[in-house]
């Protein structure tokens, strides 16, 4: 069974962040003389840690050794736990519903940034930049608190890795470096966040807008202080330096730590997953931008080219930011936009979908099938960056894919059920699953018109997502709870 | 390289088969005086049986072995070719395009049944038995000579059945017992379509109508002589004797024949194939049936279960009759009802869809890998009617897989790029890639709205769907030419 104080008194350390987060945005409201929103921030914070600090003094237990089964529990309820948190402040600034605050609170947790708000532009600054700081610290969280210290704790973190944030194989690369690398990754999540803000401002933004849109930018999260998202610039200027750092959230930060270390950046292409996900974002731009000139959405051929690739970057690095009215797009673009979204970046990044080197394995691993299939003296094993891929690997990520197809249609289903036509459903499931964000169709601008029980779904669809499928559902096969 | 010679020869056969069928109807039409109908079939039956004839005169050559390539290439240009060939007589009945009256052919010979006509009622009735008569025939070209006639010639035969018709391992099961059996596969065929015939006259329907649909239920065709298809009838009598047929068309046939051999009905049960898709048949159509009373579609039990059950079958076969209208339905139960198309029967029957067999090996393939990632120790090896399923086996049906997904969603959105609309785009390909027949949105009553690009897509995605991806996708393998 699972070791019940060993799991609250690690949700403890959560908390107290979060706690503290919201503290922290009370006081700068307090500064700002702006006392009703204030209160909306220091009243939670102060209670979660009160609660928090209890929790920790109470359950003195020093944390030795904490089991697969207690990691899996944990991972999951911390997404549970800041979410609903995290939402607290939301209900109190905007008057939604519990339902709604926490779904914007998750969404914005574990990076998706799908909303149900609408008049961003007229809402207070100190409340946008708590939206846009969730997700920077979601981003944060998925980077460094899981990815490194976690598996520092002990054995059954570091299965966790494997089960959570990294890729299939990524921790074997990866781990004995970012054992050593812990403390510093995360300062590379700064020092990346803050060169998008200077880009940002010198491309044009305010203060406010460079700092809350780097937020969004780096951690893939795509929240955004205007209801126009990045069209409220207009520029495609700004567009440009959204897709470098886009994609720099998108890449692992173990590798952009060891190429920090190293200065080599020609490590990025020679690192599988990144150059087959770079490439991929060209030619599926390339190919979007002649699909659109194609329907004479757009007459030049850069313009094409500069929205086909930013919103394709958006999509596939799950980001979510917007610029160009996608229903003005010809029907098959914005659907492949969302199926793009799928794909996701690389593992050990910020980007939810699938990742690159899960759809490297996977199609290598479907070409060798079907190349035996035809001549049963053709070659056997699948490598991945030189390396033979292990049969168990193979078989995790095509068991991976199955889990993907098979929540996107029973999730899709359940939110007909609710009322959504195909395309809204599809969408937004598409967008939660991916921790991706927007939608198309009746979820196009945003989620206020799906029902409670929708709004219930699609958060589990975020958290399952972000976690990646495997932890979710090893928590509900019987055989874990017995072992 | 290809073997030209063999395989002409070989495409001489299903020629013959084709000009005879249509100089008969031709006959019959001069029976019932209906000259100008006479005509469409003569002129074109005549002019492919003389080609065909010479055909086979001219190529003497003895096939004593034909390769697996050729064997390939063979069962992809017969379904091209008699799409074609059987397309004449519908073009020159009907008026309608080139396009149009393969895609019309196409649809029927795959047993597919959807069409671009509208007005069925109105047409000759020796034209809608004609057609009805090609699903008949597509039915019986897909148990009979890919299953028992082509397997016989050599070894490349049996591989094709591997690739073909039966499901990953159905050709060990059956394959030695079916050499014996061969000529009484048709026998069986018959005796079912009689014996449906027989019960549609006793439920109500006239001698013509029960022929007719005889021929397009045990074939699992789906195609009517009424627009409203069986709602024409308005009984529940006729839909529970369809249910019954359709059931039998989905089934494989080497069961039945053994079955009929042994009068050993539990030999039904005791095939884990044949008894999951029951099973699962009843509990999808008790779901439905309850979805449709929770949304108050129906009020009484009875009757929601009865046209649930009607729908469910109708689409899990992947026959495609209809009854009610499924616009007037709660709009996830349409959707829900496509997705069952891609479960599809069991192998060896006549039925589309992905086949239960498949799909009973990849839950098992997928819980065993999960289990594993949870447990190393966990069992490895995976079960299918008490026999391990060897892991070439379970690759390839994952493989299978990816292929319906890959397929599914590039053939989407390529429709979607004629100007469908997701639901009509996305229901058309699984119509077609199933070999199902109806669609939804713009393509729910006919195929007529899709443009002849998208017509020649569906003609394509229904050939690759009947010959179960594999065949044509070896064909598009570079190596497949080399070796
Ligand atoms: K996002
Ligand atoms: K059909």
């Amino acid at each position: 069974m699972v070791n019940t104080p060993n799991t609250l008194r690690l949700l403890a350390m959560p908390a107290l962040w979060m706690g503290a987060v919201q503290f922290l945005f009370g006081a700068v409201a307090l500064v700002l003389h702006d006392d009703s929103i204030a209160e909306s921030f220091l009243i939670p914070g102060g209670l979660t840690l009160l609660a928090a600090g209890v929790l920790h003094l109470v359950l003195r237990t020093r944390i030795h050794q904490i089991s697969y089964r207690d990691a899996l529990v944990f991972a999951t309820l911390t997404w549970v736990l800041t979410g609903v948190l995290g939402a607290l402040p939301i209900r109190a600034v905007t008057g939604v519903s519990f339902t709604d605050a926490v779904f914007e609170s998750v969404s914005a947790l574990t990076t998706t940034g799908a909303t149900i708000l609408s008049g961003l532009d007229d809402l207070p600054a100190t409340f946008l930049m708590y939206r846009q700081f969730l997700q920077w610290m979601g981003g944060l969280g998925v980077v460094i608190f899981v990815v490194a210290v976690l598996p520092m704790l002990n054995v059954g973190g570091m299965r966790l890795l494997k089960a959570e944030t990294s890729g299939p194989v990524k921790d074997d690369k990866l781990s004995p470096r970012i054992t050593h690398a812990a403390h510093s990754l995360w300062l590379v999540y700064i020092l990346i966040t803050l060169g998008c803000a200077l880009a940002f401002f010198l491309g044009g933004m305010s203060v406010f807008d460079a700092i809350a849109h780097s937020l969004s930018t780096v951690s893939t999260g795509g929240f955004s202080t205007h209801d126009a998202s990045l069209g409220h610039f207009d520029s495609h200027l700004i567009l440009n330096i959204a897709n470098v750092f886009m994609l720099l959230g998108a890449i692992s930060f173990g590798l952009h730590y060891r190429i920090l270390q190293t200065r080599q950046l020609s490590r990025y292409w020679r690192d599988e997953e990144t150059r087959v996900f770079l490439l991929s974002v060209a030619a599926i731009s390339l190919l979007l931008a002649l699909y659109l000139l194609w329907h004479q959405r757009y007459q030049g051929f850069w313009e094409a080219l500069s929205f086909a690739t930013f919103h394709l970057v958006s999509f596939i690095t799950s980001t979510g930011f917007g610029d160009q009215d996608l229903t003005s797009w010809p029907v098959a673009a914005p659907v492949a936009l969302i199926l793009a979204g799928y794909l996701g970046g690389c593992a050990g990044s910020t980007a939810g979908g699938s990742k690159f080197i899960r759809n490297i394995i996977a199609f290598k691993t479907v070409r060798s099938d079907t190349m035996r299939l035809l001549h049963p003296a053709a070659v056997k094993e699948i490598r991945f960056q030189r390396q033979i891929v292990a049969p168990d690997i193979r078989h995790a990520v095509m068991a991976f894919f199955s889990f993907v197809a098979a929540s996107s249609l029973l999730f899709t289903l359940a939110l007909m059920g609710t009322g959504l036509d195909l395309l809204s459903a599809f969408s937004a499931v598409a967008a939660c699953l991916n921790v991706l964000g927007p939608g198309l169709g009746q979820v196009g601008s945003n989620f206020a018109v799906v029902s409670d029980t929708g709004i219930w779904l699609l958060s589990a669809a975020m958290i399952i997502g972000r976690l990646e499928y495997f932890t979710v559902l090893a928590l509900l096969v019987p055989a874990f709870w017995r072992y």
